[in-house]
């Protein structure tokens, strides 16, 4: 691939113009709005020149209702061999691109699993998706050719490449995304009126919960338009058991101590059922969970001995990615297991039988 | 203040006295189990040995249910001088503490404004109340010497005291922490049974939403036991904003365009009051929001040109906290307003012209 024309310069366009400028491929850079253009030009996305004749790949970078009238233009234009749209909802415009009667074995719907609170050229970023999702959803029509020509963006923006149906795709950022997005917003929305004391006691739970309820509305009403029934069956759901939370919590007050167990039953099982759902989400950049062995030290009972362990730890540079203490009560000794990455496992049981301490094999 | 007991090393307990160990005071630790005050002194804490007899200030940090019975064990004892709790919720213990009859002036309720995923002294540290709010709750009844005893301990925590009503404490901390730890869990709740491949597309904005969806239930259901009316009610004030969200996503699928626009108006509505309450927040250390200036500077229109007026701000060593691009597209020149510290504007506006920029006054 040598040349690309992206046509939306937000922040997702002019990112994916960053990247592949960076990784020497030929961008030009169209917007509705002539000034975004040059904003993404000026910050070295490309050219707001236009191409001699077709470039190899159109990015379709522009709001999902926008998705399907923009293609058939450019397809009308001719301005690319290939094409993909980048946008956050892809059933709606699959639909839109049918019926319009564009080419489909060029297009590749695709979607990039990035963003940030803050939108517009100037948010752009070239590693805005290192190591991120980016979903493809290919069709029995699409053609070989298209689908590699997206691979290859993927693979130059450092993205990770995933083949999705595109309706099993809304399901997924409904539930990832979207419905996130909502709760965020209303949470933050009871903070409003708050009397000022009470929003000074805001702490860093109540700080992350709200922190994308910054999010530019225009842009979330339009992705939240193209995926309205889905995102509303999730927010249905979530409604049903609020509900079950509050009629928990009311129970709570009651008389009869049955029904205030039942109570406590229903608040724990909220909170389990989200911590199973939260254990699910990967790390940062979608690694899977790594697995620890396990150090267990022999621990005498003077205070500052777990102290002056893990500081020997920490000097050996070895992290500890948990702990568990097993007392004896009766000798007043106990055991502290300290679960490490596996390859840390011979150095730190060697520096810490240097150091004294009696290590369990 | 010389000597202070703990009476419960779990998180809190053990944090409050890792630090007033470390600024010289003497802290002997209790805890119903007694291996866990084992661990916390081990971890350097304080002594589990019993004072010899009345110390300055009982800290009793148990959940809130426990709290009355507590602290009238621990007078009944002769524990201390002056009594204070650490618990999330003050209006039910201070009715229990009314109800057991016991001795109101030597004690003031308090809630630090802290806390981890994590619970149990081994996620203690020293420095968990560092900038972070300290509620103080005390009565008419209460002495000015055992508010001046937890003053001491507040500010040897490098906290910040808040003086508050039991009552209004309760209720702000339903609005910014009881009821955004349960929306959590919902939303997390929902990933639970959710396609492997779904869970995978996860970013940034579900993964904070969700972060405190890891807390331990068992704590979590005492504190919310605790203070269940005040947390229904937000919950019920936000189940009636998400009915009305999910019905303003149903409109944006209706035929009538009327009806459309309502319903974007109306997720538009959630969104931005959604913007007004993420921006009260504070930031991390209750800092004021800071205003900023503006310093703005005249653009060409060549590739690269806010690339290279970024990296000369940046090279000035200024954070730019916002930035707005006019373009006057006639002679394709604009300005950029970049939002500054008011300390950075000479300096940075001296750093600029210095490079051959032109900068407004």
């Amino acid at each position: 691939m040598r040349t690309v024309a992206v046509v939306g310069t937000g922040l997702i366009g002019t990112s994916v113009a960053l990247a592949l400028t960076g990784r020497g491929i030929t961008v030009h850079l169209e917007d509705a709005d002539p000034d975004t253009a040059r904003t993404a030009a000026s910050l070295g996305a490309g050219t707001t020149e236009p191409a001699d004749g077709p470039v190899d790949l159109a990015i379709i970078a522009v709001p999902p209702a926008l998705v399907g009238k923009v293609l058939a233009d450019c397809q009308r234009r001719d301005l690319a061999r290939w094409y993909t749209d980048v946008a956050s909802v892809k059933a709606g415009p699959r639909a839109e691109i049918t019926a319009l009667g564009c080419d489909a074995a060029s297009y590749i719907g695709s979607h990039p699993m990035a963003g940030r609170e803050r939108s517009g050229p100037l948010a752009a970023g070239a590693d805005l998706f290192e190591g991120r999702p980016w979903v493809l959803t290919p069709t029995a029509d699409t053609s070989t050719e298209a689908l590699n020509a997206v691979l290859e963006v993927v693979a130059l923006c450092g993205a990770m490449p995933i083949v999705m149906d595109a309706a099993a795709h809304d399901r997924a950022v409904a539930l990832v995304s979207h419905a996130p997005q909502l709760l965020s917003s209303l949470v933050a929305a009871r903070l409003e009126h708050a009397d000022e004391t009470a929003v000074r006691l805001s702490g860093q739970g109540v700080r992350d919960v709200t922190r994308i309820a910054a999010s530019s509305p225009g842009m979330w009403v339009d992705i939240l338009s193209a995926n309205a029934a889905v995102v509303a069956d999730v927010l249905e759901d979530l409604a049903a058991d609020l509900g079950d939370t509050v009629t928990a919590l009311r129970s709570l007050q009651a008389a009869d101590e049955g029904e205030r167990r039942a109570g406590a039953a229903g608040i724990e099982a909220v909170l389990r059922r989200g911590n199973h759902g939260q254990a699910r989400i990967p790390g940062k950049h979608g690694a899977p969970p790594t697995r620890y062995e396990t150090v267990a030290v022999v621990l005498g009972d003077q205070p500052g001995e777990l102290g002056r362990l893990f500081g020997e730890v920490g000097a050996a540079g070895v992290n500890i990615e948990d702990v568990v203490i097993e007392h004896s009560t009766a000798q007043q000794v106990g055991f502290v297991q300290l679960a490490v990455a596996p390859a840390a496992v011979k150095p730190l049981t060697a520096a810490l039988r240097g150091h004294g301490w009696s290590v369990r094999e």
